[in-house]
């Protein structure tokens, strides 16, 4: 009887433990309310075999962009602040960077004066950090950054600075059969040393703007080397274009926060049966950032505003629907 | 007692399942030989926790060329077969072809007279035939010619004209914790209607060839242009450019069969680690066809052979090392 007592107990234990795991909130850093429901009523209805707005695991696809939408994009892009620092590292190695431009600013501490020059100016700072080395070593100077750096304002690694609601999501979708790809104006291979570590999201499923690389052997081992020129420009219109590219289906569910992200929310509500669109809104002063419309990092129009009521997109408000922004402050909204 | 002898018949199955699963030959279509060896032996090692050639599930990327490795190539590439029969559906519309060049040639059924003008007379069919719709378009024009059209051969659908052992090495590798992707010189949105379908292998596990595309509103609904300008070619160096693009992980294992496949191999054994890379021989002109060095579509050129020798690279015979080519003929080797 003492078998027949543990076999008991062992599913008791299965049965108990799987009604803890349907009661427990898988999104416990949202608030109650219209933004948590869309997602949860979402998932529910594709995921219902019988129901007519079934989808099958093949066709969950769900795409996220990345700067303002699952991590900070304020003051300045992540991406510009590795740039700006590498020019720094690189500064010994190039003293004519004294006296050109937009080096010499920067050197001398001053980024406003540095980025006064436009994309000209941001194109010379992206091309001396982030061409004329291999892949390899371009993933190795990435992975060395963005283990030491820190975020201006909160004082913490920028991989710390993802939305922890937006993490819950994510899990919270792929326990739900999604495949969860990155779609992101960023460079590709700026994020994928550690997309699959803070997200879960490994590189193959990491869309973004990229160089242009190229074959070629160096000391008999085959290396592809990082040219000084554009291959891909992942924003705006190029998002569809990036999805169709990588992706080859078309989304059922899009997340973004700026006129960036318009058309990736276009593209997948213009497919059929049920979708989610969802924008994360930065309204939240005190515990992130507050921008919108004027701002000139991930800006979120006004027209995106109305194409987003007209077309039935849920914004996200940071400071009413999140509960906790960042896991390292579990603080609740003042 | 009955409960204990029901829980001690359900463990009987449980084990004897295991086992017969475990006798099972994951690779019937294979002869016993060096290459089934290769291959089943680099499974185990990287599959085995304690080992030190142990590679993480996450890690274990192989990639597979598409012509003459998963599929036929001869007598000629399926989707320039493809091509040519959009050209006469579409000539009705085009009365300007009877007089134009390589039209006219291909329209009175002279095929060779038509591809003489090389290069700039393959762009030309291919421009008209692969550009100027939406990708949806596009996609149900390739769906609907899969579905009819028949190889002159064997008299089959183009996607019964795969070869068994390599769908049978796709499915041993994936149960093995594998992603399996294809990395081809084709066009990218002509296989992806159905090699999910076909091999098991999901659309954005995909990687080829490609033209751009362009994001527009038509109607009031977004689509995407498919424009008469090359985007990428995946072939020889462009492999590995393709596989960075879109994988972001370097494979461990490769598979190809002609000098358009090089890169690839090269690129996957400059890694860490214990790895497999595999060329197909085309060796068998009774089963399927014979073809090597000299040929115009998958040379297998003697550079090639040297440099699988010297680099330890696994060559297939098609005549010796596999008994059944394709699934439709279950005949052994003559």
């Amino acid at each position: 009887m003492k078998r027949i007592g543990n076999t008991f107990a062992l599913l008791a234990i299965i049965v108990a433990g799987h009604t803890t795991a349907q009661a427990e909130d898988p999104l416990p850093s949202w608030n109650d309310g219209a933004a948590k429901k869309s997602i949860t009523e979402f998932v529910a209805k594709v995921t219902k075999e019988a129901s007519s707005d079934f989808v099958p695991i093949a066709e969950r696809i769900a795409t996220f962009d990345n700067d303002g939408t699952l991590w900070c994009e304020q003051p300045m892009y992540f991406q510009l602040v590795f740039a700006l620092d590498r020019v720094k590292a690189l500064a010994p190695q190039h003293p004519e960077w004294k006296t050109s431009e937009p080096f010499a600013s920067l050197l001398k501490g001053d980024v406003k004066g540095a980025l006064a020059g436009g994309e000209p100016a941001i194109a010379k700072i992206v091309i001396v950090t982030h061409a004329g080395m291999t892949t390899t070593e371009f993933e190795q100077i990435v992975a060395d950054w963005i283990a030491t750096a820190k975020h201006p304002k909160f004082k913490r690694p920028y991989t710390e600075c993802i939305y922890q609601p937006m993490v819950e999501l994510l899990a919270y979708l792929r326990a739900n059969g999604f495949k969860t790809f990155i779609v992101s104006g960023g460079g590709i291979e700026f994020m994928r040393p550690w997309t699959e570590k803070v997200y879960g999201v490994p590189p193959e499923q990491v869309v973004g703007s990229s160089i242009k690389t190229k074959y070629e052997m160096r000391d008999g081992k085959p290396v592809l080397m990082r040219l000084p020129e554009i291959n891909f420009v992942d924003d705006k219109t190029g998002k569809p274009v990036g999805i169709n590219s990588h992706i080859g289906r078309r989304p059922i569910a899009a997340f973004g926060n700026s006129d960036g992200d318009q058309q990736m929310l276009e593209w997948t509500q213009a497919g059929s049966g049920v979708r989610l669109m969802m924008l994360v809104h930065h309204d939240d002063s005190v515990r992130e950032f507050a921008y919108g419309a004027e701002s000139k990092i991930g800006a979120f129009s006004d027209a995106l505003m109305v194409e987003a009521k007209k077309d039935g997109w849920t914004v996200i408000s940071m400071k009413d629907d999140w509960k906790t922004i960042f896991a390292f402050a579990s603080q609740a909204a003042p």
